[in-house]
This record gives C-alpha cells, sequence and structure tokens, in this order.
C-alpha cells in the first residue's frame, strides 16, 4: 500500500475490502511521505516491510522473489501518478483510488505506463462493486430496458456544508484545487458520471456544467449542475453536491429506456427497483429472487441480509485478485479507460463553467 | 363550469374539489364546445343551468340575480383565453386551470382582462395546496434553511412512454402543440417551475433548456432537462418527464440552504423531511408534531389519516371561496402572476431549445 | 345526521365523505343531544331541518313525502342503538359509525331492528373502502394467494400515550367504559380485526387476548395484545395500541398463503406490495399497471395522484348510495354482521383478560 | 474453527467477520466431522492445521506454544456442547454460534464448562452487533425512552414457505428436532428474543406461545405467535416465522416507553426512527448527526456508506480479540447468560404449545 497512514481515511477502506475475501495479505507500505509517520504506521498495522518512500518499495519490491503483486495507492488525487507510473514500470500490478489524477497531463502519463506495462491497472471506482449495479448493467445490456432515452443520476451529501474545521485532513487536500484537481465534479461527481457509463454501457458525447462554490472561502466547486448527451440519444441530468444538508452519502441512479426503467440507491444497495412499461413495478433484491444469473454473483450471504459499501468495494479486489491470478477475466473492473473518461469528465465540467457554461463536445 | 364534459379528465377533479369543504355549488355550465355534447353532460351531472357556449354563460350569468360567483375553466390549454377574458369582463371571478395559456399572446391578454376586472382571477397550481408545501413555504420564508442555495425539482411520469391510442383524448390535446403550447414542460414542468417558486419565494433570472421528443412522431417535448439561476444565488436542476417508465405522478422537491434541506415527494405528500446541519434529520407529517402554526392548517383530520390529490386541490377551492367572501386574503392562491411566470417558463424552455440549448435571461 | 354537532371529530369526516361522490345532499339533523347546541350546529352548517331530539327525526322524517333517505349516526357508541333502532323501525337507511355499539345487548337490539326492518344498515369500517383493500380481497378469493396461513394486524397511535387534557371531548368518551365498551379494541382494534376479516374473507373462530392500560389512572385498555384462530387453519396476531410513541395512525395488513404474501398499510395506503414465492414483490399502486379488473375501480384519479382517508370513507357513501338506489348490490358494504362480528370481539377480548388471558372460543 | 466445512453456510460468515478488522488469523481447524471433508475444506481455505476431530484439536492446540486463542464453533445446534466444552476445558476461549444447545440439558452441560474455566464465553447473536442496535440499547439505559411498555419483535422469512429440496443442507438440520432443537423459534425467533432483551435490559418473566408447521410433513415450528410479560410490567409480542411469502430476513424490533419510541429493522440497518412524545420523528443514521458518544463507535466508515450484516457480525469478534487482549470489557457480548435465556426462550415456547398454549412463568 501506498498512503493510507495514519489519519487517512480511504486507506483504511482498501484494507478492509482487500481481506474480506481473503485473496490479500498486507505486507509492505510506504504509507506516508513523512518517513517517521510512514514508519508509524506500518507499526500500528502490524506491515513488515515498511519503506519510506514509493520509489524505494517500487525497486526493492520488484527485486524480491517474494515481492508483492499488486499494490494499493491511496494517497490523494495529485499524488497518484508517480506511484503508479514506479509500480507500473516495475511490472507490479496497480489497484489506484479515483480519480485517476488531479491534471490530464498525470492522467496522459499514466496512460501510457499502463500501455507500455505488463502489469494491470485497476481503479476503484467501487460502486461498480454493488451485486445490484452489475445486475443492472447485465439487464440494459441484454435488452431489458430497451433503447436507452434518459438517465438521472446524482450523488449528494452535506458534510462540506459550512467551512470544514481546519484540521480535517480529508477536507483540506479535496478542497485544494492543485491537490483535487476538482472539488465535487472529483470527488464525487466522477463516481456518478462512472456509475451511469458502467451501467447504461453508453459514453458521453457532449456535457454543459455550471459549477458552484456555496461556501464562502471555498477554491473548489462544492455543487455541480451537469447536462450531458450520449451516443445513440440518450440524454442524462447529473447533479453532484457536497453542501446539500441532510444527504449523507446519497448516490442515485435512474436509468429509463423505450420498454422499462430501473432506479438504485447507493444508500440501500441491497434493493432496486424495475418497471416494465404497464407492469407492475419490481422490487429487485441482491441475491434475491427473480434475479437472472446476475443476480446471484458477487454477494456472500443469503437475500435480507445486507451487503454494504465495503463488500462492493471488496468485490472490486476480489475481481482483481482473480485476475492477477488468471482466474477471471475482469471484464467488470473499470481500468484506465473508464479513468481517462473521468478525467475528460472533470475537465469538460472546468472548460464549461469557464466558458460561461456552454457545451462541450468529446 | 366551462369545459369538463363526457370524456375530459380534470373537470371531474375540479368538481369534487369544490365540494370538499361545502363551500361551491355547481349551478351553471357550458360543458363542452359540442352543443349536444354540453348539454348530455350537464344532464348526467344534474347542472341546472347549461349554456351551448361560455359566451352566452357569462353573459346571462352576470345578468341574472342569482348568477354565478365564479366559474371554474377546465378546457384545454388554448381554450383558456377566451372564457377566462369573458367572465373577467363580466365581472365574475374565474378559477382556471394551468399552465395559463398556450401562447404568450393569449397570456398578455389575459392578464390585461384581470387587470381591468374587479373579480379575481386564481390558476389551479394545485401542488400549492398541499398542507407541507404551504409549510415548507411558511419555514423557508422565516429562515428556518438559511439562504437557499440549490433546488433540485422533477416531476416524471411515464403514460406518454408509447405514442398513445388515438381514441386517448387527454393525450391527444397534450401532444398537439397549438392546442398544448408545451409537451412535457408545459403540462408538468409548469407545475414544477410553480412550486419551486411558491416554496423558495425565489425568481427565476435565467434558464437553460434542452427539450426531447423521445417517441417516434410526437410533435411536442416529451422529456426536458432544464438549468435555472434563481435570484440571490439559488441555482436548479428541473426535470420534468412523462416517457419515464415506473413513475407516476412523481413530483418532487428538494431545497437546501445553508441551515438546512427540506425533501418532499407529491405521491405521499404527508411527509416531509426536514434537515438542520448536524442534526437528525426530521419526519414531519401533515398536521402532526412539532410543525409551527402552519402545519395545523388546510387539514381536515388528524395525522397518520392520509389526505391526498383532492384535498390538496380542495384547499385551492376552499381559500377562493374565503376570498370571494371577504374572509380570507387569499395570499397563499396562484393568480395571474404566477400565471405569467409560468407562461415565461414555457417559452424560455422552448427559445433556449431553439437557440441550441443557450441560457435565455428574463 | 345524529351527532357530529360542535366539538365532534368523525360527524365532518362523514358529512365530507358523503358529498366528495356528490350523492347526498345533507338535509335534516340532529346534531346533538343538547338541543341548543344542536340548532346551533345545524345553522352553521346550513341544515334546513334541525331536530332537537332522534326520535322526533326519525318520525318526522319518515312521515315527509321529502323525507330523508338514510340517516348517518356519528354519535359516541353507547350511542347508537337508540338513533339506529328509531330509523329502521322508520323505515329509514342506516349509516351508522364503528363499532356497533358499547354493549352486546344493545348490539342484539340493533341486530333485532334491522332484521325486521325493510331499510338498508351500514356500517361504517371505513378501511374496508380503500381500493388496495378491496384488490387484495379480490387476489385472496380468486386464489392469488393461495391457502391462507398467517395474518398480521396491527394499529397503532400514540394520541393517548399521556393521559388527555380533560377538555378533549374525543379522549373523554373513548377512555370512559360506559360510553365506549372498550379501549383500543372497540375504537382501533375492531377496525384492524374487521379488516383482516374483511381481506381474508375467514372467520375468526377462537382469540386470546392481553389488555393493558399503561396510563395511570386509565379505566379502559389502551394497548392489546391479541392471537387468532381463523378457520381453515390460519392463524393471526393482533396488536393495538394508543400508547406507541411516533405513531399516528398506522393500521397495517400482512397476510401470507401457501402461495403469496401482500402486505398494506394506511398511512400511505396507495401502494401495496404483493409476491409470489420464488418472484420479485411487486409494488401494486391504486389504479396502477397490472392490476385486475378490481384494481381501477373505486378511484376518481390516475395512479399516481394520492388519495387517501376520505376517499376510502367515500367509496362507502358512494356504495351505500347506489344500494339505496338500487343501483349496486352493496356487496363491499360492511353491515349488521361485520357488527355483530365486531362485537364479538370486543366482547371476546374483555372476557379473555377477565379469565386470566386464555382462549375464548367463538 | 470448528464446523464450517463444504456446503455449510454460516462457517463462511463467521470467517469473514474475523477477517474484517483484522484482529484474527484462521490456522487451525475441525471443519467436518467426516475426516476427508474436514482435510479438503482445510486444504480449500489454506489452513495449516487441520484435524480429524474436535477433541483431538482441542487437545492438541492446548498442548501447542503457538496453539490457537480461540476457537469458533459453527456447527448445527446439536453439535455445539461437546466441542464448547472440550475447548473450554482444555482453556481455550469459545465464540459459539447460537443458538446455544439443541437441548436444556446440553445447555446446563456448557454453562457449567463456562463456569469452570477461566477461559471465555462468546454467543454469536450477531444482531446485537449493528452499531444502531447499541445506540438503541443506550438510549433506553439512560432513560430517553422512558419506563418502556410496549415491545413488538418480529423475525420474518420465506425460504421454508414450501418443502425444501431434500439436497438443502442448511434446510436438512434446521428442520430436524434432534438436530436443531426447535424451528423457527431457535432458528430465528432466539434472535429476535435475544435482541429485544439486549436493547430493553429487561427479562422476560412469562410467555405464551402458539407453534405452528405450515407445511405438509414439516416436523418442526415454521411460524410462531408468541407474547411476552417483561420485569416492570412492560408487554411484547414476537412473530417468528420462515413462511411468510415475500420476507427475506425481517427482523424488526420497536420499543415503546412513557416518552418514547424506537424502531429499527435489520434489512435497512443503517436507519432508526426515534421518536419523542409530541415532537417529530427523528431519523437516526448509523454513524450520523446527533447521535450520542454510542452512535460513533462500532462503525468503519461515514454515515451514507452503508454498512451490513457482515460488519455488524465482525463487531463481535472485534469486541472478543480486544476482550481476550485485557483491551475491552466484552460488556456487549452476549455470553453464556444470554445463551441460557434463549433455551428458555425455546424450551418455554414448546412447552407452552404442549400444554394448549397456556403461560409458562420462568
Amino acid at each position: 500500500m501506498v498512503g493510507g497512514g495514519q489519519g487517512a481515511f480511504i486507506g483504511g477502506v482498501h484494507r478492509i475490502a482487500s481481506r474480506i475475501d481473503g485473496k490479500f495479505d498486507l505486507v509492505a507500505g510506504a504509507l506516508s511521505s513523512n518517513p517517521e509517520r510512514a514508519a508509524a504506521s506500518a507499526k500500528e498495522l502490524g506491515i513488515a516491510r515498511s519503506y519510506s518512500s514509493y520509489e524505494e518499495m517500487a525497486r526493492e519490491e520488484a527485486a524480491r522473489e517474494d515481492g508483492i503483486e499488486a499494490v494499493a495507492i491511496v494517497t490523494p488525487n495529485h499524488m497518484h501518478a508517480g506511484p503508479a507510473i514506479a509500480f507500473l514500470n516495475a511490472g507490479i500490478n496497480v489497484i489506484c483510488d479515483k480519480p485517476l489524477a488531479a491534471t490530464p497531463e498525470q492522467a496522459e502519463e499514466m496512460a501510457a505506463a499502463v500501455k507500455s506495462s505488463k502489469a494491470r491497472f485497476i481503479l476503484t471506482h467501487n460502486y461498480t462493486g454493488y451485486p445490484l449495479i452489475r445486475q443492472a448493467r447485465e439487464m440494459v445490456a441484454r435488452g431489458d430496458l430497451g433503447k436507452i432515452r434518459v438517465i438521472q443520476a446524482s450523488y449528494s451529501q452535506d458534510w462540506l456544508a459550512e467551512a470544514p474545521d481546519p484540521d480535517n485532513k480529508q477536507a483540506e487536500w479535496r478542497t485544494d484545487p492543485a491537490k483535487a484537481g476538482g472539488g465535487a465534479i472529483g470527488d464525487i461527481g466522477s463516481h456518478a458520471f462512472n456509475l451511469l457509463s458502467f451501467v447504461s454501457g453508453l459514453k458521453t458525447e457532449a456535457l454543459l456544467a455550471e459549477l458552484h462554490s456555496m461556501v464562502d472561502g471555498r477554491r473548489v466547486d462544492d455543487n455541480a449542475h451537469i447536462l450531458l448527451r450520449l451516443e445513440g440519444g440518450a440524454k442524462g441530468m447529473l447533479w453532484a453536491s457536497q453542501v446539500a444538508i441532510g444527504q449523507e452519502n446519497n448516490l442515485s441512479l435512474r436509468i429509463y429506456g423505450e420498454k422499462g426503467g430501473i432506479e438504485w440507491n447507493q444508500e440501500n444497495p441491497n434493493v432496486m427497483t424495475f418497471a416494465r412499461f404497464g407492469e407492475p413495478k419490481q422490487l429487485l433484491t441482491r441475491g434475491g429472487a427473480g434475479l437472472g444469473s446476475g443476480g446471484g454473483d458477487w454477494t456472500r450471504i443469503p437475500p435480507g441480509h445486507p451487503e454494504g459499501y465495503l463488500e462492493g468495494f471488496a468485490n472490486l479486489y476480489s475481481d482483481a485478485a482473480d485476475l492477477i491470478r488468471g482466474e477471471g477475466d475482469g471484464s467488470l473492473l473499470p481500468g484506465i479507460d473508464a479513468g481517462m473518461d473521468g478525467m475528460w469528465f472533470i475537465a469538460s465540467c472546468i472548460k464549461s463553467q469557464d466558458a460561461g457554461n456552454t457545451w462541450i463536445t468529446r
């Protein structure tokens, strides 16, 4: 693991997600750019091999016979490219947090490194790991909804509704344009954009964005209103907000086609509604009755026993392990293409905003 | 009543809504532009004085000592202006269905007639009659939410997801541009727009709209994606759709301010959530515990005994009766201003669409 | 109308319910046992013929050529029998609030009067008027659920969680054993019992009840736990409470058979779930997609436009009017049999409680 | 681990739960009473030390310097006592699945072994591990609800609504009286009973049960209707069913006191409602706004990021590890007392049933 030392958030999530299915052991880390914190964090977590920099770690692990098979990169956005490229170049598989990078330049360099490396690159757009999201993707792909017409996606939170405590490390880098590369659009909007692309299977051809900074002194967007035009004529709306008081982590996706519609909400991810035109709406449940083959996969426990965020995240780790071992094709795993698509989304939002909220075509 | 003969929909709703509180008797009507159908409908409904045209009705009722005090106009959109102006000119109070008219020209003439008449003009944006919507308006006005930042409004249905039966009279005029003046934006979008204006108390200064006709051969929009800029810096999104399969009549409003947020959904209108930043979300119920003075008004039965669409509609009729009798100030009743605002909304959506989905400023 | 004068609750509900479909005019009343209040109430409501006693009213109305066709009795429970018998004997149809009476003796006398009269007797177990409840009954009857196994019914409120204000007229008689004939079991438990019988079509053969008075000084039950044995081997549980803090008017019914299950809740009565074994649960909506013939009846407005308590109540009035006019068979209307069944329920609960919470067989 | 070999269900759950917080390594096992399956299962799971019997495992592990610190017993109910006693006697901490045993005799022997051992005994009533359940317990304990009056608990499923496939190993032993010791009352009713005791802090003094076998040929109860009398005058109802078609794993708890009420449902365990009399109902969320100290503990991720069944289960493992290491007091962990209480519940239900559904006092 690179990053994820004391005071970090997403590193702990990756560690749990990697443990759930027992396919990973955490044996090495460069947990902080501060060598003392790196060492202290490694000790606290019982990690045997602690490095003071990711460069050292990539070099030494690649040289060991029992070196790591994969590295999880859980640093702030502007610190993804450096370690990702180093490990890819060293032939070590990379599991990287999203969004891909803080700048298009970093992203391009990462894409080049992926292309020239034999190692795998996986981007943890973790919400794609929810079983019902994969079920929805399968339903769209096999035509249950017919040709897609309308997509409504939103991701709303309220934790940045006021200026955060200056000691809040999470808030600090996420509201720094240089480190984050975007505000709500990068932190959560990119998730919603990825999710709608993943489920619909449609590429977005153009967008128009209005970005807002609702809190005094904020240097990034904390609310974004976005219109989308997708291939095949589908149209979308995407709302991302970190100032929607009363919302915790409300990622929601609704897709409507010529024959049917589906609706899903991350806060209760074990249920999805599905309606065919002129028929009663159905409640599909994770692993529950009446799902096709896709429904029963990627779950560990029977329907009615709720799985959550960590299990969805774990599905990415599990698939990654299978892919690395040659036991799976990884076809559902977001990789560099999803990452580049997300970078296009973020950059286009900013471009649209700077141009007076006009349409940006890919 | 003008309109509302056999085969009509909204006329029956107005008749029930006017009866619920016992403040109206239906005694006269020009129920159809077809004199035979007008007579047959009047007979069926037990209406004593049946007229074969609204002109005749306005003239004769104005002349009677026991003439009607108010007329309900429940014709298709392009047939509002004629009777409304006739009755206003005759000094008879008008209760008119929405949107105001099918064209800006008709709307201007109606506005002029309202201005020069001593009679009242009420536009039945019925969703403003729901007790919790009025509660929400009061909460916003007294600052419970702080300065408004974000408004998310949507109104989705699916009844036009396919080309309707040619015999469907409701669908016929609603999908004819000349009669309706707009598709989803006029039929339901105008309700959502009115509702967000009513609750927030904010005027929209600019909008950008993308209008879609998802069904082959449809001549009006059946799906619309709209961005709003409101006075004071608030931003909004509005989605209106008649092709969202699985949606019945899902008018939903969410408003977020600097201090709190509210969320409400028309399909279960007896509940509204309210969150103050950093406190647990509250479930406010119609007439229920903890509401201020506004909460208990405009309800007929105790909390937990659901009221619905007809009771909300009846609140407009009840307030209208009080206003006409001088027993209420009618301050919550939508009138010509709300109507003109809705016409601006519809016209601006079309203008934005025609100009390539660009911003239209008021 | 008999009863329903100033300060009453259910009288107003009956008046609205009778008006909604326009099949009744309220022309005469003995609105209070206090003649002055009766007169004042009648004047306030604009009722032409006001009587100072129900005896006088029954006699005089029966004698008039334009006398009333039906009387609504909306007095406290111990005051049902007198007027009901008087009007039945006078040949006037009776629409009576529930439960039937305050004592078994009163109930027997009423049953005898119904038997010997040519007039109709309707008991307003209003919750049977909800369209989805009638839909559920039809589904059970035609075997959609298979043989019924388990019924879970509950009706919970919290308005009596503390000793009420002494001026609360509603609470006063409802907590007086002589006037009410029972506490929660009569006021709300009898509704739940009626509803489960109505939908399942099954008679209860035995019950065991534990009745509680949770509030100091209360002389009737305010919470009741009841087990039911129904014909054909079905088993049930019934909970009635007026001290369940946070509950407003939560009448809920769940029925499970060999092939399927349904669940419905009065506070959002426009939705019902239906599950067949091994298939996804369906959301059935009032008047919505996929309902059989029963689904579309008894509704006034399209799906997604919520109807509520008053419309359900109005369905009883509407059916009663049709029955009286010979335009309907009244087969869904609760009558004297449902009333006597409810009296058996109340009496058996009390008997079971008095006998140490043992089983009481019919 | 003892039990949990190929084809088992709950063993896999324990393994994941023990891994989530990284406080356990699985190093030894007697995974099946069939030695070949035991070996094959251990190999599949990568467990180093595989034993062909629990006796051998207890003996040898106790003798090793690096022997296991704790054993998880995940066998069918009638196979709990043997290994539990063996490991307790060997001084090894025991984490045992529920219910305690299949017979009262087995339970008594286990209690004696716990008493005489210095090792810890933990019973995995896993639903007590949900953060909001622990929050509810804290709220009751500090008086937020006032004196408890009414408890409504239910646990409904439908997976046994028909006779199961003969190859269904889970169904086989769970419907065998000798192996399970009870049907729905033991498998799920005991969870509901434990949960209500845990949250309310109240002991049940008497109960009355009616047990049903709804499916032809079933030898244990698959539906149970139970009335409870708790200390201090509180009253309860408990419904357990495995034939409620449409229900997946619906464990629900509602508790009402003199001052307030709470409601929680396992299928969406991240939300709980809390109402104080006369105030709006609150939505409390796991780790969310406005919870006291208890609310933020035992969660790994921010509010809105759903945790589920496995994380709740993991909280028991985490607490057990802390207790064993002397880093926690284990005060929230169910142990032998909860187990004996559950055995009283099961035995009393059967006794009540056999005596004609009469009251059984403790």
